[in-house]
């Protein structure tokens, strides 16, 4: 049988395709540049875009929200896409553009986080150097009491590409107050950040110290699916970071100006650092377990399992490290 | 320290507000009906707007793509919203709705889902009277290998309000060619719906056969997290339904003139569904276990529970009756 496009959409059992664009994005081959800026919020992308060579060439809205923006940044091509908000957006966004981009693709996510550790304070951007954690409300818990088996956090951290990510924090240092963390994505804004809602039995008393424990600094909720998929998928490198728009343990909240201001210096940091970063040669291999300046903390790690106490270590780290245990590189 | 409106928001503890408003539904107190309808895209808040008595007398779209649109049908106040795609976008929307809405609220949402039953054809409505499932991609899983630990089936089933999805799977069965089932909510659209994308490590071969196994009828994004947060929250009712895009057995996709005729006339019933139902008196208490009708089934999976297979009952059938020994109603 023919296909016809009075279809609502085609091939439901791979990337469905409506008149040749992907259903939920909205983008044909050809639209979307293999260096990719992802967002949050449309106002974030104007922001960004006005910090392009000129106006975007291309440009389109989705029925389902996302919205891409394709230009040049001085000189090279960059495509500017907002994905919502959770982490089923980030995944539409990542698997529907890597259907229609050949090559290499190269994503580096700019969002908002709430600051969990001292240091990131209201304004602050956090570069997820170490990657993301996932936390998300258990389906299966009882909520009957502040059990940890309300909210799971999961035991193995998504890795950002490491010279992207490197590079992306050098050049967020260069602009930006910097914080160099591990993050942590939630599938709730509210139960699984910690929040507090009389309104509903959420039994997340203990949300935040756990996270702190196990050394996050910042939560949200997108930018775990972004590493994890990128770690997953064919040829894709990336890398995330995100502004502080208030710190969970002061209660401060970023001012609007100020919050602006940080977007369009973070902004041009992250269109810098897609634009310089060599898209077309394959990304290196995984790094090896321990190397170079890993090998003090495999060390330190070490000793601590094996009961031994190095200078300062607490209960706390003896727990993180054993989790970082299952942390081995995901194979490409 | 008074509190300025140039901040982001306020109260980061709690639901941050922004000049009254919540921050990403983007409503305020009186904004709202405590009779609401849910859907996940704007063209279907369109169609349905334009069931109601006249033009919506409020509406609203916030900065992070949510819709509000509140007026009347038959003369009692109703609202419309969008919720967008995925968990944590439904999330955002019972909280701060439940925010926002003084006393009873009744949510029904009408979705569009695909179909895994061979009944659960393109353009029927599943009414998921039994509630909803939920499954995610396991992100501590290796995806080495065609694992059932790759996604995770919660062995909870949220339940609906039993009243509302009564009333609501008789107003569907008026118009439309309904089937009753459970559902599952995933946290993809690829991966943990059993899609196949080449780019990606997903090793979810078995996803379907899996959610078939568990007596699954339709597949989807959110419903799960209504039915659960609903569960859990205070003097919330919830029910939902789904419209079928595509079967998943057969790969038919429905036509799109059909799937908008579909929308219309379910659309209706759901609105006749909040309409009808009284929203000022508190629900009833949970039921008990075992009452009325559900006591042939009870006995049955006891029977089965024993060893005793009783007729017609498969492998299948005890491993889905063990499940549901962990199905007792949640409380309110």
């Amino acid at each position: 049988m023919q296909r016809r496009s009075s279809q609502y959409y085609h091939d439901t059992n791979g990337v469905p395709l409506e008149d040749g664009r992907t259903h939920h994005v909205g983008v044909a081959k050809g639209e979307v540049a293999n260096r990719i800026v992802l967002v949050g919020s449309s106002s974030r992308a104007v922001t960004l875009c006005s910090l392009l060579d000129g106006a975007p060439q291309f440009s389109i809205k989705s029925h389902r929200g996302f919205e891409t923006y394709t230009g040049t940044f001085q000189g090279t091509p960059v495509s500017i896409i907002t994905t919502g908000m959770g982490g089923p957006m980030m995944d539409f966004a990542v698997r529907e553009l890597r259907h229609v981009v050949d090559g290499d693709l190269v994503m580096v996510r700019l969002g908002s986080c709430g600051g969990l550790s001292p240091e990131a304070v209201p304004g602050a951007v956090v570069a997820n150097t170490p990657g993301s954690v996932r936390i998300a409300r258990n389906f299966d818990a009882t909520f009957e009491d502040e059990s940890d088996a309300n909210y799971v956090i999961s035991q193995r951290r998504a890795a950002p590409d490491v010279a992207l990510a490197q590079r992306l924090a050098a050049e967020l240092a260069r602009d930006c107050d910097v914080v160099y963390g591990l993050n942590a994505s939630a599938d709730s804004f509210y139960d699984a950040q910690g929040r507090v809602d009389a309104n509903f039995r959420d039994c997340n008393g203990n949300v935040l110290e756990r996270l702190r424990a196990r050394g996050v600094a910042s939560v949200e909720m997108e930018s775990c699916y972004l590493l994890h998929l990128a770690a997953h998928g064919t040829r894709i490198r990336a890398a995330t970071c995100a502004i502080v728009a208030a710190n969970r343990g002061t209660g401060a909240v970023v001012e609007k100006d100020a919050f602006e201001a940080v977007e369009a210096r973070a902004g041009r940091a992250v269109l810098r650092t897609v634009a310089a970063l060599p898209a077309d040669v394959p990304p290196p291999p995984p790094a090896p377990r321990e190397t170079g300046a890993e090998l003090g903390s495999a060390l330190r790690a070490m000793q601590i399992r094996l009961g031994m106490r190095p200078e300062g270590a607490t209960e706390a780290d003896r727990k993180r490290f054993e989790d970082e245990d299952l942390d081995r590189p995901y194979g490409r």
